[in-house]
């Protein structure tokens, strides 16, 4: 049994799918599928610019995202700190990581729990479109633990700080549309009509220039490192005489859509 | 005369309340209330665990919370840049550093008038729960003089940048719809429901586990300091064979409500 | 042709206007622009502080604010590497920088377009006020670039980091009303009471001490760049025996309204 983390990405296509599952546990993130998406994630972002998606949803299966880690797991490790450190330090953080590190936009697209473990998947990707009825939280104050400050660090980059205290310290779930006044999710649709929102965002980044989300994703990293350094602006600029700058910005003086076709 | 902080903490229980008053003078913070602050914080941290409050509620006497430093004070050292930068170093900078080092949870409980070191005072505050009547600001810009570094740096953990910067070049008071919007803010609600808000959230609060609290505050201190450190996210899991946290787990996987019990 | 920046700052008054001009193109910001921009800001910096006004208002001419680059000056020079790393580096960052560095309040009266460059002008002011029909964004994916490290650092200071993923990686364009639910505007009015609102707001910032102001916005910049040093904050106290600070705190005692007139 257990859950599982699974890519469709057919035909070297420019828009993947990845949708976590964990049945009857609303997708709760077990210590396989932590391990399966650092895979697929470091997968992605090693393929070349010509079979490489130009972005990628993050879904859960049947209605939710995903809930938290997988605490029946828990009671095998938790309470050995050499293990403990292990789980947090060696799977959780090189999954997100992973996400982090990937140079695709990703968009989550979120209904149901968004929690824990789940909530930290979404705050990896870049945009996040929830529907109505999801609610966001880490009440893991009530399981008696604090939350490991890698991943603290990480909903500190996309939530108010002043909101992570109360998610924290209250144990407090949040509804969608707490989450959109936070800025915490981009935006809030129904969710009958959630699929199609994301289809739509996600067809307007497929046709933008996939370097400029490469190169615009790097720096957002490089700042929030507390960069970029001297040598980093310098190296930014190396994307002078490529093709894709060269087609945007001739596209508009010709006052015609660009085409950033594969080459 | 002048003003007072007073802490009510009866029998080592899990609820402790600070009360801000100075009469007349909509609980403008004196030197002698910075000093009285900083003492009650530093004592409620040093508290063993089990005779520790489990939330702390601030809030300020006679329907106001509290309004900046007492004016009528600062004839006599403010323009004398020794004691100008004593005052601020070692009076403010020190009460203020009692109320982020301490582990509890902190609600503030805000009505009428949250202004220059009340905000400051509110901004120590994890939680932030103010009346539909109260408002905020820091309108010193009136009185001639900036916000200490220290102050300054402070808000700018609990409110947007650009707010600040309208708070004090326009020396604008804010409303709190506009503190809500903000991020500022938790929650408003009607001033005759604000204190049965608070009892209610502090509740939630007393049942969880402290450790949990405890740890996630420091975690959150450590970030906001640019960390946390190597070191610091390797003694994070120290936590893994306490009694809370099995306790917690195991009421999960029990499907039962944990009990975070002293000892 | 071309654009170009003007300044409108007569008889030494406490009011200054910086207007964006180039008509035809949304007041597109031209190289020219750029450099008379940086000029604009150094010399109001230099100026004495009996000639120098106490806030600067920034517009665009024709009921547009600006409209990012000049497109058809990029096909000259963006394509060679070092003429695109000196366009960035050494003709927009130092004007940008400028306006940063400039100890006057700035408040941006924002209508139509503001963008790319335009939203840049707009992210060094202090306070950004917006006609309802304006929009917000840099959708520069669509022309096959990236945002310029120190560019999008300067947004970073002024937009929530997951909004700024949104404007960048969706190409996506905000209207006004999200701009204010995102702080990245202090206020939205009509149209037609944009310039009302704008002179009423300069008007309280005109009667407040230019003092205060400067060393808050010192302040606001050494926060910003991981400060204020123990120097720092040392250095901040030495306005304390000032005629501003001793007018400011006399007149409250005194219960009048404060007077920070010239010398």
């Amino acid at each position: 049994m257990g859950g599982s983390v699974a890519i469709d990405h057919r035909d070297a296509g420019t828009l993947a799918r990845v949708t976590l599952a964990n049945p009857g546990k609303h997708n709760a993130i077990d210590i396989a599928m932590w391990r399966a998406l650092r895979a697929i994630f470091e997968r992605l972002q090693a393929l070349p610019a010509d079979e490489a998606p130009r972005v990628v949803v993050v879904s859960g299966a049947g209605g939710q995202f995903a809930s938290g880690g997988d605490i029946v797991e828990f009671v095998d490790f938790r309470f050995d700190e050499a293990r403990l450190h292990d789980f947090h330090e060696n799977i959780v953080a090189p999954a997100l990581g992973a996400m982090l590190a990937c140079d695709i936009p990703l968009i989550a697209q979120i209904d149901g729990a968004c929690i824990g473990g789940g909530l930290e998947i979404a705050a990896c990707c870049d945009i996040r479109i929830a529907a109505e009825g999801s609610r966001f939280g880490a009440p893991i104050a009530k399981l008696g633990f604090p939350m490991a400050p890698g991943e603290l660090k990480l909903l500190s980059g996309v939530a108010p700080a002043p909101m992570l205290r109360e998610m924290l310290l209250e144990a407090r779930l949040f509804d969608a549309a707490r989450a959109l006044q936070c800025g915490l999710v981009h935006a809030v649709v129904p969710a009958q009509d959630l699929a199609a929102l994301v289809a739509e965002r996600a067809a307007q980044i497929e046709m933008l220039s996939p370097q400029a989300a490469r190169i615009n994703k790097r720096t957002l990293r490089q700042i929030a490192a507390g960069g970029p350094s001297g040598p980093e602006r310098r190296a930014h600029f190396a994307y002078a005489d490529s093709a894709e700058h060269r087609e945007g910005v001739q596209a508009f003086v010709q006052k015609r859509a660009p085409r950033f076709d594969r080459g």
